[in-house]
């Protein structure tokens, strides 16, 4: 087994690391250009001299155009480069025409011939609306050809395992389960073209979270055919690596401009809203103007330096640890995206195990919504003060609904509260003070200093009834779990009074005596406090 | 009074338009980078190259260090361009000193003689933490300063008359009505730095808003120091059409590096996420290593690029009338600029009454949750059905909730639905189909290709209780608003059947017979239709 990858960062599942290729490193996350040897675009060595660090072009169609002759020149000969290129096998020509006029290892041996440093084995790709049994049949075929590729010296080249099986997500296991077992050095996800054509990013996420799951963790993962900047900081977020896309090209022919968060068609463009060397040259006339060949060429150009600046954004997120925020903001992009994070969340346990502990860069979490709190964090948070957690003996809660100011211990009036009922004999020994936040539910106070739990920003509105409704079914999971409270004081402010108000009810229905109390002062918090505690005495 | 603005294109209260100074046309949405005109980080012959076509300088510290001396050269030759130049008259300096050394008409004077080409008064800019009886005495004098300003003879410089008020509304209120009834070229809003710098934009929606409600709406609005990229579509969708700031050059010499959604410390970055002239040369470790002051130039042209760029953003997207899009997209920068795009959203009878009823370039709306509700598209169709809408006689609604496919009467079940219930005659005579979408609340069938009602892409879940809550809430006014309907069939997907269940409770609590239906097929729904119709007959 050779071990061609080496992880450098990680966030969520999206890594930064480095692929060694016979032809030198290549960091990733990495989108290769898709090069037609037919008809280039963009001559590859301007790709290359991009900084795109990895190519792509098509194995199989080099057969049949110029077959053996390709040999002698190599394919670094062929397109004029020395930059580490990838093949690929005619797999998506199978797909698309139904057949190939290669045979399995043949396309193998060739591409080991023809000097490719990444090749991949003639896989059959799942179309889209195809029956359960010929997925099946198909990806049985698949795991027997990545069995007998294994058999082909490939030397230095490494060699890709394509998974497939579509929208049937057990087949797509088993073929990650099989695939895992055998000895190659990059996995992928094949078939996703008609998914991402169709802007059905939630299907996508299911196929690719299962693969992700199957497949051994350090490997590195690539992904077939994704070329739409929008949605790269998704798939890196479930443990992609790398791209292969052809889109900067047929976007450009078709007239299309990317932007970080979209495509827009040239013509409806006033002005270019981008400043590559490109755009902070030319007027959108002026483009417009050009003749088509020109035009499309300075369209490519532009679109690679879209995508390459979304990779970097990317890297610089994975490194200082807000790829989350990332993903949340490209999910704006199409509510499409947006349905995709829904479905990323669904599997946040396995996320949460990958995650770092402490991010890159110590900066705030930001909080907007209920999409937000799906984040692996708050899980993290919920999931430890379940199996780790030892409150102070205490038989009263002092529940204070989340200030502005953080963290609660040292600021504002919480911290005052906490610190009025630290310096009283009695309080002191039957009251714990805990937090209740909109982003990490409940945070007892002695742990509100630990990292991230007093580090963010939320816009979360408490009175929504679905928010109001988890914060009062988080309070009383923490209250029925540690079992030892018999009261409780919910102390709020007026934007909070909906969530108190639901809390209470919950409490009182897991058997609490809870009462509801209106921040105004310390004095008057703690007075009320204590009415309660001497009420409540046992005995009296 | 002279007309100077001409408005081009409309997209909310945002527009781009043509501002007419005696040096040439300023195309705004516009930001006048701020030059110091004793320190120049970038030379303002290069700013102006970059395509600024307006700068803004300092008529006051011109003043107090060259004195008449400046007279001579005028503005534009201090400054060394011809582009034009909008003069500050000293407010700044009131508002961080206290005093400055010049009297009102004074400074007015100045700048005339100057040569600048657009003045403003010596207004008091209102500071944070003010009391309201300090705040309403000086915006008195601000308003008496403006009425007195009026009378310098200005020639053909433009003047900006400034609202000040902060957080006191009413005094924000009066303060644009009293300047309106004065013949200011341009307005402005003043004193916002301190609610920017703690990003406290929920604040500063409510000001400029009430500023804008007040003021003549075919003038352009100026808002002072506004620089951080993230939040100018914000700012334009509420009618703001110029800028000034001197960010690019302050967070330049910080060491901060602008993007379209935030400012990072170049320390944090790991690679230059811009192909800016500036970025696509330069690795992140050159631009550090660099000295103190060649990195602070570099950092200041990055930061025009990306001002520049997010500028032509906004033009474009007011001209396709997708400014909604962007700005929900922005508020996704910062939870703060959520929370300001939801109290903008309590403006949304006044923005509907100045929002274009066609955009620019046909496309989709995008609805990615409650948020996105709050567009004036949605309160202009309820207002509308509430205000003009006659349905066709019939007394049983057959309610489907929304299909992905649309338009509703064209494609899918419900189109075929339709079809059957126009073929019945017994059905045709009796049954309303209506549609129930998350985006829009109450469809009626036959409006459904009016645009843009079935021209969404919705990213809306209806089993979120507020969805569900707000949909059933606009099914059961419509009914009532009607007051024809007995008895309602309601037809749903799967997905949608705690949307369904809410719709039914509602109705039947508005007094009708309503009845829950999962689709399974146009006969069997045709079928439960005929059955409740027959077992619901008056008098059987």
């Amino acid at each position: 087994m050779r071990d061609c990858f080496e992880i450098v960062d990680k966030d969520l599942l999206g890594r930064v690391g480095r692929l060694k290729t016979r032809r030198g490193v290549v960091e990733t996350p990495a989108l290769a250009p898709v090069i037609n040897p037919g008809l280039n675009v963009v001559p590859p060595r301007e790709v290359a001299e991009l900084g795109y660090g990895l190519l792509m072009t098509n194995a199989y169609l080099i057969k049949r155009r110029y077959g053996d002759v390709a040999l002698e020149m190599g394919v670094h000969g062929l397109l004029g480069v020395e930059t580490p290129i990838m093949t690929d096998s005619g797999a998506y020509q199978l797909m698309e025409y139904g057949e190939v006029e290669v045979k399995p290892l043949e396309i193998v041996e060739y591409q080991v011939k023809l000097g490719s440093d990444i090749g991949v084995i003639l896989d059959i790709p799942t179309r889209h609306g195809v029956s359960r049994e010929t997925v099946a049949r198909e990806v049985e075929e698949t795991i027997r050809r990545a069995r007998e590729a294994l058999e082909v010296d490939r030397g230095d080249m490494l060699l890709v395992g394509p998974v497939q099986g579509g929208v049937y997500l057990d087949i797509v296991a088993r073929a990650a389960r099989e695939l895992a077992k055998l000895d190659y050095d990059i996995y992928a996800v094949g078939g996703p073209v008609q998914l991402m054509e169709n802007y059905n990013y939630r299907e996508l996420v299911r196929l690719v979270m299962t693969a992700k799951m199957n497949l051994p963790p350090g490997k590195p993962l690539h992904l077939f055919g994704a070329g739409n900047p929008h949605m790269l900081a998704l798939a890196v977020a479930m443990g992609v690596d790398l791209f292969d896309s052809a889109s900067y090209a047929l976007y450009a022919r078709d007239g299309r401009y990317m932007t970080p968060h979209g495509v827009y068609r040239l013509e409806d463009l006033g002005d270019l809203p981008c400043e590559c060397p490109i755009c902070s040259k030319l007027s959108v006339d002026e483009l417009r103007e050009m003749p088509y060949q020109e035009r499309v060429y300075r369209l490519a150009l532009h679109n690679l330096y879209v995508l390459r600046a979304e990779l970097r954004r990317i890297r610089n997120a994975i490194r200082e640890g807000s790829l989350w925020e990332l993903v949340e903001l490209r999910a704006r992009s199409h509510p499409s995206l947006l349905q995709a994070l829904k479905e990323y969340e669904r599997y946040v346990a396995f996320i949460e195990r990958h995650h770092p502990v402490a991010r890159g860069v110590v900066s705030g979490l930001f909080f907007y919504d209920e999409v937000s709190r799906g984040r692996p964090e708050v899980y993290r948070h919920l999931h430890r003060l379940r199996e780790r957690y030892t409150p102070p003996p205490a038989d009263a809660l002092l529940l204070a609904l989340e200030t502005e100011v953080k963290p609660f211990s040292r600021f504002g009036w919480i911290a005052e509260l906490a610190k009025a009922v630290a310096g009283d004999a009695l309080l002191r020994e039957r009251v714990h003070v805990v937090v209740a936040s909109a982003a990490y539910g409940v945070v007892p106070l002695e742990l509100d200093s630990t990292y991230p739990l007093s580090q963010y920003e939320s816009a979360i509105d408490t009175d929504e009834p679905r928010v109001a409704a988890a914060l009062a079914s988080d309070v009383a999971w923490f209250v029925r779990g540690l079992g030892r409270y018999r009261l409780a004081v919910v102390v709020y402010e007026a934007r909070h009074e909906a969530a108190a108000v639901e809390i209470v009810k919950r409490l009182r229905r897991a058997g609490l005596r809870a009462f509801l109390r209106p921040f105004t002062s310390v004095g008057d918090t703690l007075a009320f406090l204590k009415l309660v505690l001497a009420l409540s005495q046992p005995h009296t």
